[in-house]
């Protein structure tokens, strides 16, 4: 199945319920950083991350210094922005709740 | 204990047994970077990195992006490279071996 770049339109309104992230454009892609109380949290976070992106087969850039942890999400093969990166974000944002 | 920034002389020498590190002047720090197989694969390694990271109370900044690694190691109590980073890069280097 292709995975198609989301349109405008489409773009505008997951950018709009995703409150927590940031829209790089340069990249279109979106951009969400978290901190915790320390690199135990932090950690332990990657790694519920790491499994979710396994599963979906869809996988973030990210960094982490200590307790903070950097995400960035694009689809490659769309070309930027798609429909598997507002999902995967939202999975995410559900680890947090 | 006060962990010391390392002198010229003992960095060069640290740098030179170090072969997979490069210096980075900028940052006074010693990076690597690790090809895996595939996500799983780096993954894997990152988490026996946080755990030696934890048991050293020394952490990196890493960033990965599916099958690939990257790593800084760089004290910020002592400015720059300390003795604990060429420790800590020697552990990392051994899980490879």
């Amino acid at each position: 199945m292709t995975i198609e770049q989301l349109s405008d339109e489409d773009r505008a309104e997951a950018l709009d319920a995703l409150d927590e992230w940031d829209y790089d454009e340069a990249r279109d892609a979106i951009t969400r950083k978290f901190l915790f109380a320390d690199f135990s949290e932090a950690f332990a976070f990657m790694t519920r991350v790491a499994l979710l992106a396994e599963k979906a087969d869809h996988h973030p850039e990210w960094s982490n210094v200590w307790n903070r942890v950097e995400i960035l999400l694009t689809t490659h093969d769309a070309g930027g922005l798609s429909r598997r990166d507002v999902d995967m974000a939202e999975a995410i944002d559900l680890l947090l709740e």
